[in-house]
């Protein structure tokens, strides 16, 4: 049987997971690839640190040299995070005739276009299965597998990170410290969850998204994104009473003057399967315009769920599939004007959930219900407590409206306005609400 | 831009579709083929019938020699259902050196082998992701995206047609005639709804997704099935109460002794995923060994949906990916040994729903649980009825037991034992209950 060669660069995570699939399962690699997919070389950093794989002799390295220099050496899976020296070894890869595999999604929202345009120079390819969404095979679904559609729009829970912690504060009523601490000890966030929490992940991997789905060349940090790591308990509190459960979205959605993209916590009704996902898990409901509403759902991190995509890419490189696809998609290519361009953010279109602490005295209902009026934001409903026990009639209680559909200027210069009120006490919290 | 012509053989409901997106919308599959999908002729039988689409000057005709005979045309969408001619008319078109893009599960079901054997020799392709699931890519995600995998096992509401039948039923309240002629006025069900309501299409297509996921090599009609077509609603009334909903669930299983396969009206608990597959939806839930659990669920048959599954197999073949996944795969070979065998039936182990009519006098219920505890069978919960209204203590009343686990075997030998009690008044329903 024909062989391809295959090199590893980076042994982290995932880097591991993908040596162990093809160490342990060389049989289903190559029915699958019609050719042996053969581990030569991984590159780590330090030869003397533990991997929880065991490499056969010779295939340890610690120079990047012994890949580039090896014309055998076909097909890399480039497994380093971040973007330096990611980016650089991505590129000496190219140019030393390798195909690319990767799980960077960092480096590919920031590094894209030149990365891509480098390669398809050289004529090389870059697969990037894992980048989005782990076990999750959205990247072939929505460019392959979807490809008569016009994709109308993308709803996706692209963190896992931060869904388990929203999962763990709504289910165990546990505060956001605590459940950090614990994603941490569970191996589900790294020690700077920052990138996480914040909302940046999610943008990342929706540019990506909106790139294959929409042709739009978006960079990720213009995508409006808020995180959970200001989420409030009592938010996800009411939003149960409410029917709802709070998830980090992102959201695509083409409309005729433009594309729609953002990150945020929205409100998502109970029993609708995006309300439903749990912990790790990821989802994407994809609606095409021939093919109606997909929806996938499987683990979106982790060593093996990501190491699967991982070696799903390694075989379609080794059997010339990508190269092919690569070349026919002109993924993120320079030369192509976009085909969709960001909608101003002003003229959307939602639901609102806002909750505020206001002053518990007569009128104050009267003056918010009042702002909103005037920017044409109906109420859809009012839920007002009492107090905490203890507190006196003085004390401030927190309110919580559901809206109409409202523009998100309007919902924007009503909070403005409403934080302006005497009656109201703190900032004003606003979450979107999906239907 | 290069040009693939492309000819569709069969203008029926789905074929009709293809049209409309090849028509329509080029655009989008030359930005995705790298190329122009030229529908250059459409075969009939009868030229004089309208179809609901436009149709240039010189694409319809009633002849296949007409594609046979231009070797400008190398991809071929072949749209007529049932096994004659649609098999004859595949095989000249391969052997006129044309790739194929199908639909036809009954088709593959019955002759793969041959087909695809056939097609090998000639060093052509046969696409056929329509053929499963409609709208949900499931052939490609389980033969190429999940790759890295030994799938272990995958559960599936493959049949619209059942599933609608079955929602009303539940949700209505429904009897079954009335739901299936609606099923027909909608479209859903054909004038001869045998194979969709008997379970022998979501056989068929678990006997391809079998053969791609296990390598197994069943004839779909070795595969133990049971429609919906005897379904009584007084089982989905008693199923609902006791916090399950039925569903017609295509089955695979892999044991170290073997695969099982089934397909058959099963319990599934409400609130998970399956349960709440309504209508002429489809889903499929795929667990692999490194990924986990995957689940899809989107529409599973209807003019676009399929079309839209179509097309991307023709776009994939006029890229040449086709090609290479069908040389690298060889489904289907006669040359290669079955992966997996299927197991035993009745050592399979699984939990049960028993509704027996059932005397109403004294002993009766001890005399079935003394067949079930000799079957070692033991008992999860018990629901006896009163008689309905008007009914006297003498007429036989309903009694619903659901088991703990037991092997078919057990079931299948206490089902005949209980059957042939003096106190057991018809029939026993038993139904396969997943947890
Ligand atoms: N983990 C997941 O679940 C997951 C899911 C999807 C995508 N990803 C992406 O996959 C990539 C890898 O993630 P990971 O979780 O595997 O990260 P990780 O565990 O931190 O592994 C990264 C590895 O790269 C190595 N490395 C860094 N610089 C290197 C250099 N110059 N030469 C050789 N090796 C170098 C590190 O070596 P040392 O061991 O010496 O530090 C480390 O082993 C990231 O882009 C991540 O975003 C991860
Ligand atoms: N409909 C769905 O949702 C769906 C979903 C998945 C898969 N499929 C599969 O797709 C295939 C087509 O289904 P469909 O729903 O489109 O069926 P359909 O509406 O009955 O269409 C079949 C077409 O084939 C034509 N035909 C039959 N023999 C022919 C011949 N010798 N030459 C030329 N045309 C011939 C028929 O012509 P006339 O118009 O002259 O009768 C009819 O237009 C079937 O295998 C089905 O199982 C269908």
């Amino acid at each position: 049987m024909e062989k391809t060669n295959i090199a590893i660069v980076g042994l982290g995570t995932v880097g591991t997971g993908v040596a162990k699939l093809l160490l342990d399962h060389g049989d289903r690699t190559s029915r699958h690839a019609g050719r042996t997919l053969w581990l030569k070389k991984a590159v780590v950093r330090d030869l003397a640190k533990h991997r929880d794989v065991d490499l056969p002799a010779g295939v340890a390295t610690d120079s990047l040299e012994d890949v580039i220099n090896d014309p055998e050496i076909s097909v890399v899976a480039q497994l380093i995070g971040g973007l330096e020296p990611a980016r650089s070894i991505m590129l000496r890869l190219l140019e030393s005739g390798k195909d690319i595999v990767t799980a960077n999604k960092a480096l590919l929202a920031e590094h894209g276009p030149e990365l891509f345009t480098r390669a398809r120079e050289l004529g090389r390819s870059i697969a990037f299965e894992a980048s989005v969404a782990g076990g999750i095979p959205i990247i072939a679904n929505v460019s392959q597998c979807l490809s008569a559609n016009q994709i109308r729009s993308l709803e996706g829970i692209l963190n896992g990170t931060s869904n388990f912690i929203v999962t763990q504060m709504d289910e165990k009523g546990a505060p956001y410290d605590v459940v950090v601490r614990k994603a941490q000890e569970l191996g589900y966030a790294e020690a700077d969850p920052t990138m996480d929490v914040d909302g940046t992940d999610a943008a990342q991997k929706l540019a990506i998204l909106a790139h294959l789905a929409f042709g739009a060349t978006v960079d990720w940090s213009d995508i409006p994104r808020m995180g959970i790591d200001g989420l409030d308990p009592d938010d996800l509190r009411y939003s149960r009473q409410l029917g709802y459960r709070i998830k980090l979205l992102a959201l695509a959605n083409l409309a005729d003057d433009g594309l729609e993209l953002s990150v945020a916590p929205t409100l998502v009704r109970i029993g609708t399967p995006l309300a439903e996902v749990r912990d790790a898990f990821n989802a994407i409901r994809v609606v095409g315009d021939a093919v109606g509403p997909v929806f996938y759902h499987g683990l979106g991190a982790g060593q093996m769920p990501t190491a699967s995509a991982v070696v799903a890419d390694l075989i379609d490189t080794a059997v010339g599939r990508t190269r092919l696809t690569f070349q026919t998609l002109e993924y993120f290519s320079i030369d192509n004007p976009p085909r969709a361009k960001l909608r101003d953010a002003d003229t959307l279109v939602g639901r609102n959930y806002f909750r505020l602490s206001v002053a518990n005295h007569p009128g104050t209902l009267a003056s918010i219900t009042s702002v909103l009026a005037k920017h044409k934001i109906s109420i859809a409903s009012v839920m007002q407590h009492e107090g905490e026990n203890g507190s006196t009639h003085l004390d401030p209680v927190p309110l919580v409206i559901m809206t109409h559909e409202a523009t998100e200027g309007a919902a924007r210069a009503a909070t403005q306005e409403i934080e302006s009120l005497d009656s109201i006490t703190g900032p004003v919290v606003r979450l979107r609400v999906k239907d």
